[in-house]
């Protein structure tokens, strides 16, 4: 989508292009026995964790070559990208790598509603466990 | 750790005890085939996202009798309790579910220096690629 075509309020996201990545980007991921590796999508603005899914080296170089969230799904056994049908994409501007090389961190605009497919901003919105406030 | 014997600037992480849990906290987990589920450790105050890590049955419940974020090491095959050692302890504030079960939130205060071995507040300090700014 160009600036010629784009629908109202979608602008701070249609002018993203492919990610700059380090050239390494795939050997340095530790890809686990299914070959894949969790990825925590946070939002790059307000900070907070969207949601948590899978990424094969496929799903990592189309979300470096198109600047989109590109994820597997383990149940459908298939790359994704996040928010093609819904509508709810995410627009990466920054891919991180922890310290033992397992885990990724997508750092997103998210567009739309939010993450999840039930209309929350967050997948994480369920509360299994509080703890008291801390005393001070 | 009581008010007793604390160490100067403790206090606030003194005070924590157990934390009240929805009876049914283990079954409505779904554990993958090795038994574990993901837990993103996120800072209660600042919202960050400090790391990932692998949580069995033994380690949410000991994290819900304790108020302290315990996790289950691959590498060492045996539960773990965050900074019991090196002494960067987190409290858990929130335990989360996402929408699909798979994946836990921790909502910690994070002691010490942070949550990474290498000192780093959070283990996600490696760039692995960058997007241009959006054109708005």
């Amino acid at each position: 989508m160009t600036g010629a075509d784009h629908l109202p309020g979608t602008e701070p996201f249609a002018a993203r292009g492919p990610l700059e990545a380090d050239p390494a980007v795939r050997e340095v991921v530790s890809w686990n026995s299914d070959g894949l590796v969790a990825a925590v999508a946070v939002d790059a603005t307000r900070g907070d964790v969207l949601m948590l899914a899978w990424v094969s080296p496929e799903a990592l170089d189309a979300t470096l070559r198109t600047g989109r969230a590109w994820y597997w799904s383990r149940s459908r056994r298939s790359l994704w990208c996040k928010g093609e049908t819904s509508g709810d994409r995410q627009w990466v501007r920054e891919v991180r790598l922890d310290c033992d090389g397992d885990a990724l961190l997508y750092l997103v605009d998210q567009e739309g509603r939010g993450a999840c497919h039930t209309g929350d901003r967050s997948c994480f919105s369920r509360r299994l466990a509080v703890g008291p406030e801390p005393r001070v």
